[in-house]
């Protein structure tokens, strides 16, 4: 089965990840790319971009990502922990974010996530880890997140 | 001054935290209690709320509540780091917050939050960290979160 | 088989834990206290406890107790995370730590550690992560840690 | 005044780090480079690299390095959060440790250290964020650490 397109993973996106406006631009072996637009929806009240929308997309493209990866072993992926630290505020333009998996065991999968802003400053990291599982017999194939 | 009221609080809700739906239910000395009610736009594809969602209540709750306490010294708050453990998933219902803080420094603020849901077992736990600094001169005065 | 004595078990330890000196004080289901005794040789330059004996009493105290709880059922336990903020210096007396498990799952456990000083204050917490797995076929009884 | 050699820092390592055996090997404007030899004194009781060992090594190097760039500027360095996942066990030969500043703020730097083993496989991975603050008037010169 061939894995699916950026456009197709776009297609399928809804819930939360609609709701703040994920967007992946890409990815391939152990690597992601996904944005956000910055506007006032995503925004705490000071005027920058919340926390809570680093750690959302950070989340959402590392959980996808992983699940891609170990489906076809028959398991399934979930988040197990999320440390996000932020560096610089950014209060327009777009949100950059890229996933590096830094390890890739049978029960745990690492990434490191780095997120910049439209002139390439590092402004949030997080460190993600998601446990694998196998999926439980007798569940409907596992869907992503 | 007097503080807030949480309905005063609630009113003034716009932004990111709007959009997810947080509402604050009371706050103390070092104690805030807020939920978000489930529905469809705040889950992952599997159907699980959302692991950004329990970053994102934490991340606004202990901001606002920091900033409160230290604005009248002429103080600002702002996120500097947010680790959350996901414990157990929660599809339905609502998500109940409760923040506590266990370090109120001259610089930093530690907080602990604790989710759970409507049977009250345990979903996420965040660590929260704080920075505390000092108004900008010239600046507007903080506004919160 | 009955559980093993605090004094058992303080009988046992070598390794680091005998370097920097971890002594177990008590331990029930799902709380340990330990607390290792101030001196040259656990601080750093400025002379304050280094912060990675913060850590390591935390690794110890939560490893040993998951590993006493889940070894009944084939299982062994290993430490997949550690995070541990640094809340006020200790610089004489005894570091005390305090452990309780907040969630005990099926393949991860969660602990909160607390550590105090001799007046009562809270210097520094962890949050740990064991990955709880079955012991391989034919590898010898596990040994705690 | 010249910046020390690593020579001349090594002569300097005592308290906690002497007891562990940290050795540091190269500094460099934000990177660090530092090993630890695997013994028995540095293990857990099931023969591996106990895991505050990873985390001591984090954050000796780091806060060195931060503190030996902020001096100049009558500041001093202190660890606030150390987060360490574990991803492969060690149980011989040489911890390797390279630290690399991944953001140098004014009032905190934020660091990612990543350990590997003779082999080059990745082993550990710490977040380290270190608050750079001025020292306090009247203080002695801040002693690295």
């Amino acid at each position: 089965m061939a894995e699916p397109t950026v456009e197709q993973l776009n297609a399928t996106i809804r819930g939360f990840d609609l709701l703040y406006g994920l967007e992946l631009l890409g990815y391939a072996d152990g690597e992601v790319f996904a944005q956000v637009k910055v506007r006032d929806e995503v925004k705490q009240p000071a005027g920058l971009v919340h926390g809570g929308v680093y750690a959302s997309i950070a989340e959402s493209m590392t959980s996808l990502a992983t699940a891609l990866a170990v489906m076809p072993d028959g398991n399934t992926a979930m988040g197990l922990s999320n440390s996000t630290s932020f560096l610089r505020p950014v209060t327009e333009g777009v949100v950059h974010a890229h996933a590096s998996a830094i390890h890739r065991g049978r029960t745990t999968w690492v990434w490191d996530v780095r997120f910049t802003d439209d002139a390439g400053r590092s402004c949030a990291v997080t460190r993600m880890t998601i446990a694998v599982r196998p999926v439980p017999a007798g569940q409907r194939p596992p869907v992503v997140g």
